[in-house]
């Protein structure tokens, strides 16, 4: 059973929500032995927190993340002992008087409504659990996995917002630091900016596609028949907020391919191992990695707060108007990138893990 | 952990190969107290039974099911105990001699390479444990699940083969049942046969997508924050053979859209009763259902297995062509539909147990 | 989840009725390349067989185990190829008119009156899915699970039946296959049939303790918290019919020891390697094994089905006496040797597949 | 996967080291509308804290909880909201020089030498996750786990404490909360001092069996097959560290009686509902409670840490004597009451939950 908890042997439970005193996550199933400082974490955290540009939420929170179990000092940083590894993030800048106005108010795209059925109650400050802020809880547990599979490489990129989509031909990781989108086009910055400052200042929001990209993932990860490697992919991305489509390699682009098309023939490189001459599987086959690249992608949807009305009803059933205040992300999709490259760190190394139990050998 | 389990409440595992002497599932956590027929069960596999048009594969399976515990007798079906349902499918149309070729042989596009890596060898009869042969056990345990959950509807249908797309506007449910694609617009069977006919007469294979929709799924399913209905609904149409992209109501057309499109309003109708002005989210806001159809779709990648010679190499990496013979669909997307509809149903059955856990009602 | 399986990354499910068609059991997670051949599992089904001696219930059951996937033929036998491991073992003795009488009447000790008020209705027929019939699928398991850990050795027998206690310094595992009742001191032999012969002339019944030992298990398997081996071992003996007790080691009479009598002291040997002193730990500390025999015992309670008559009600709530008729073990701890090897086996097996993955070594 | 959660639908994960920042835990599944205050929380951990008598580990810990996630404001106290439950105990008084001696010396009866062949490492400083500190987090979650079945009661005692056993007749529930033992027996009292006394004195330690009885448990609860009350509950008792033995109702000694001693008989009451003339099962049958008091018995062995000098070895296999300093309870039996009252609370509940999902009533 899993409401809170993703993963089987490599396996994440996070816990808090937006207003409350702090959010935080436990790795149950690390190996023993991992060694990690405390900045390693810290540097994926950064790169998620909030107020670090003016496309970001203006929420002010320091995100320092506290590793409470699990390790024994090592260096300058620690060695894990095969015990859970508890962190805990405090929240520091909230402001849940912002939202005494919608505790009973539904505010479309959100999760006010269904949570409010289900659960007969909930926590309305700042989204509670709902929130994007849990995702920092993942982002730490990311990094953890990023050490558990020797040379992988997990990092992310925005392909597009809005209308506008990179150029891919363009693509250069170095970029990707480098702007405050996450483009690895340089060109498409100024589209990116020109068309979200615009949405902003009409006081909308602008939707996301993100692409992740696993390198030097072992041939071999992934388990049919319900345990495939991009099923627990597509999972955990779908799992992050705002997330509506997921796709692997060509994804919905191969059903236009035909067979010869979508096809990735093979052969022998000059070190008599075998190769792929392309990619269109996303590094992934009958849901076992294949030792290509595994490329991801999924769609965030405009953020659901906004300042335009839009046309709601209360508690009471009594229709109303509502212009969403509080501090957002206009295109949480930017904020997206840490998290899904965190999803799939952990996914990759969890599958590692069950793979080595079953078989012996990765 | 659950290599061949799907579910935590109404829980699925599935077991059998392509060329075995059957195939089956387990479904246990299923309530007692729930009745049905094996001709309720029949109806879905013949549904997705191979053999019925040219644009399937030719093997010749009876597909009968044989329930083997978990019921008693009652009127002319069953009433389930409580206990754990197993269904059993036999083999009866193996020809394993068509694959005694690619025996050593790893098709471009199938699992062949990464299950010998994976597991130092493989069943190559049939694809094995790989097979698209598998869904047969999917099916039957789906057809128990659609009797969970009072007055839900679950259907899909195609909505794209290759290049070609319905026109949404002529959709018509009854149409599905009337040709051989499962297509809801009539004015889209000609397109679809040109094409499949041109793509079979070269040896070719054709890719689709495949939409399903669940309605009068209740309000409150879906659990946060790694329960998500979509979550779930994602790695179970992920996990069916050959899909490569999944996506909830807009999907990645969310990405392009600004909030206030996306937003589905809400105002209360006649009786009181909160109603939503349009389903952008697709039936699902936070991970939770809101009451108003699902809409999930997926992309089926072309069949692998095509006659086209292909380049790849051999279990010794020596270079080889092959052309895949055996029988296989050319279009793997169209017996996809009673499938993805198997697996939304178990999933939305599953969460009407996990909601009736947690908070007592539903 | 897990109503009907146990394990979790050698993972046991298991399905089937005293008077089903057949019952049987899916091992999913089995590594690939595991080599045996059918008489290796028949030969534990045949020790659990029903009809082979006047202790045990009458009820003539062959007992063939079919394996029907997950497997490919390998010289004599079949070699498991990673996927699914499915198993089923017919009915053919059943008879259900034997059952007419207590369809609506509750049996002492029985699970009847609880099933009824559980689920609404229960299958009367032999017991349904709570007979001890169910055991054989598990031992199906457990003679597959012998096969993963390397040299492990993992025997079982009667200790005591009623009030009589064999002489452990008589211990002889030989003299075990010899008597009828698993019973590894010759000289306890004519007490238990002694016993035996006049409870059953009385139509009463016998309650017994089984010891299980297994040798050669690796140290390092187990894992705290909450997958202690000892707690995974008691989890297993305890979901067997009838058992109402499970110790490790010294068990119940550790807690009338003083530290240092109960602690097993270490010197190296010759060969610089560990050694214990002693084993009153039973080869486990805080939930590990420490490379020493694991030692458990199990009470199975006496048989509830007796002749002798006992007061009880109806479904109607009327009071009725009922005299159990029927085939039944008037022991059924005999037959539970085995069974309890069996789990013992299939808990040793998943810890060393849980250990293997988390640390990559055993 | 479970290495440090258990449950099903009430779900706990616990963290932490004996000598770390803070123990934890984490529950998942808690049904929203759960009204509680934090003392009725703190009222176990102050049950549990030790330093409270002269029997008990000198270690002075506040035990002091916080209460992190998943919960609203309500009256004074809180109220649950369906998201996990985060609940942190501060570690204040660790003494970690008092293990450097042992760092390297693997202690008789501790898991030093297991978890260091296990995990190539350990964390020394108190037993680190070893340490029966952990259960702190357990009587936390298990407090919760009280306010899930509405009106049930569990409780516990102590009776026996190496050779001295309670009289049973003279058992007196208020009795238990008035001496240092949680003894039920007034007259018990002197004996397990005067034997306690002198153990302390001579740097021993002493074993004890503990007795949990829960009252007002539901019928129906708990699943076959393997998911069986007793086996949970077995699973849980035994998951407690020094835990080696569990049994349920009569226990060991029902392998001594006859099935006409053995069996509850039945009657219907004055208002026709169903009685148990007796409860020789411990509210038990076939896995499922049976709606009598559930009986269940724990055996602790004596602590492994005593002032004695034993034979051992170190981490470079030196033969070395121990003698173990530190703070330590003498008899860790008597603090294990409120433990396993928390443990058998989880399981009910979690059966609670899995019973109401799968069957909609309880």
């Amino acid at each position: 059973m899993s409401f809170n908890t993703f993963g089987h042997m490599f396996r994440v439970t996070t816990w808090g929500e937006s207003h409350g005193t702090a959010l935080g996550c436990v790795v149950d199933g690390c190996p023993p032995g991992i060694i990690f400082t405390g900045d390693e974490i810290q540097f994926y955290l950064d790169k998620r927190k909030p107020g670090q540009s003016k496309y970001t939420t203006q929420r002010r929170e320091l995100d320092r993340v506290q590793i409470l179990s699990g390790v024994l000092p090592e260096g300058n940083g620690f060695i894990t002992t095969g015990a859970p590894v508890s962190m805990m993030i405090e929240n520091v800048d909230q402001r849940s008087r912002d939202y005494g106005d919608i505790a009973r108010q539904y505010r479309p795209g959100h999760a006010d409504y269904v949570y409010d059925i289900k659960y007969g109650l909930r926590d309305y400050r700042g989204g509670g659990r709902s929130s994007a802020r849990e995702t920092v809880a993942r982002v730490a547990a990311g990094a953890l996995a990023r050490k558990i599979v020797p040379g992988v490489i997990i990092r992310g990129a925005v392909i597009a917002i809005g209308p506008h989509e990179i150029d891919r031909s363009c693509w250069d990781w170095d970029e990707v630091e480098r702007n405050q989108f996450f483009s690895p086009d340089a060109g498409a910055v100024k589209f990116f900016s020109n068309y979200l400052d615009s949405v902003c200042k009409e006081g909308s929001s602008a939707g996301a596609v993100v692409e992740i990209l696993a390198e030097h993932v072992p041939v071999g990860l992934g388990a049919p028949i319900y345990g495939k490697l991009d099923q627990d992919i597509a999972s955990g991305l779908m799992s992050i907020n705002a997330v509506k489509g997921v796709e692997i390699g060509e994804g919905f682009a191969s059903a236009r391919l035909r067979g010869e098309e979508n096809a990735d023939e093979m052969r022998v490189d000059a070190d008599d191992n075998p190769v792929f001459l392309s990619n269109h599987a996303g590094g992934i086959l009958g849901g076992i990695s294949t030792g290509q690249p595994i490329v991801a992608r999924f769609a965030v949807k405009p953020t659901s707060s906004i300042l335009i009305a839009q046309r709601s009803i209360d508690a009471d059933h009594r229709e109303v108007d509502i212009a969403t205040r509080g501090r957002h992300d206009p295109c949480v999709g930017i904020r997206a990138v840490p998290v899904g490259e965190a999803m799939v760190a952990c996914v990759v190394a969890d599958h590692f893990l069950r793979q080595r139990g079953q078989t012996g050998c990765v």
